[in-house]
């Protein structure tokens, strides 16, 4: 496989990903996502543990639709946005088709009022399917740096 | 037109472009423009509605070195600097030596006594002259997420 | 050389670099540096001065590690860990196997009780060894934008 192809292809999924979120286009979510996949949020200390659950865990992709819609229905958060910055993709290895890669992120949260703050950092450990375009998702685990905003998701990260 | 050296392209205009800024060097600013440019900073909502105006407008690389000299002159604001972080930027399209771009930015700002706090986040969408070297902006927009720093813009972002 | 070769070895080796140091792998830390190195912590004005020293000067390889295990052994500070963003690093020449190179950066600083604050920003400037792999540091210059995080600096940035 071209290194080059799969590193510009799988920071282009990144990106695409956290654009969709950004802009609030959040029923697009799940298509970053093979059908049969694996969503977890957790904190560093959750993940270095071994444990497997986390703040929020979809193991399908009807799963991340049924949040989403939930979200749309219930709605009784203050609205906000946010907006990811991500630093380059690392491929870790690729196997069978299946890229092995991590990324840093940082997530500002944008309040209604215009009053924004940094809100979330960490790192996106992924597990993605390059075998075939467009690339998707097939495990995707956020291991947050701080345990402290685990009651203020909403928005998925 | 090869994607890989198209892509290292835009995001070394990108970068340089931020750099310049950063390090203080505005008059060199307006060159990373074609002469019959424009420049727009507005923010979500303003974007969203389709209004064509905002808190910065320039539509030339003249407007862009008058804005620049005016500020040199007027010197009434705090002495302050950026720093800021781009994501990886996205290529929508390219027709007729235009390329079509995305990149989500952070801009951190530091005051003369060395507060810094998260000044801007946003995206920019950006025009790209990308038929001949060196690439520059035919239009740059930048979208604010938050209307609550218009009144404390200075610097261009 | 291949110039994509080289951006991405470049860009792998400061995400590697943050990587080693945000999973708090310090003892593996030295390993980035060639044994003859420099590494300075400095601000922008003693930069722009052409100052030599700064807040941290190593001058080997060897002095990277002392300082790792003095830290390990001392441990008077409270427990926390840096989250490095990184933005696309630019390369200014390649001369005898050596690169110039500058990226900019943010650190977010997260406490062992979870909260987490811009800690840092600023760039590196660094001398890399292009001409075998692994890609190393022969010098790095951290200059931070603001003076008033000297004294709270432990961990290596």
């Amino acid at each position: 496989m071209d290194e080059t192809a799969l590193r510009l292809g799988v920071n282009e999924l990144i990106a695409a990903y956290v654009d969709c979120i950004d802009d609030d286009r959040l029923e697009e979510w799940p298509d970053f996502f093979v059908e049969n996949c694996r969503y977890l949020i957790t904190n560093r200390e959750s993940h270095a543990a071994g444990l497997r659950h986390g703040v929020i865990y979809c193991a399908s992709r009807g799963m991340l639709l049924d949040r989403v819609m939930a979200m749309r229905r219930a709605n009784i958060f203050e609205a906000h946005r946010y907006r990811h910055i991500v630093g380059p993709a690392r491929i870790d290895r690729v196997e069978g088709g299946v890229a092995l890669t991590r990324c840093n992120f940082l997530a500002v949260r944008i309040m209604h009022d215009g009053d924004s703050q940094l809100f979330a950092t960490g790192r996106y450990l992924d597990r993605i399917g390059v075998g075939a375009t467009p690339y998707r998702f097939i495990e995707r685990t956020i291991v947050l740096d701080s345990q402290k905003i685990d009651t203020l998701l909403v928005i998925p990260l």
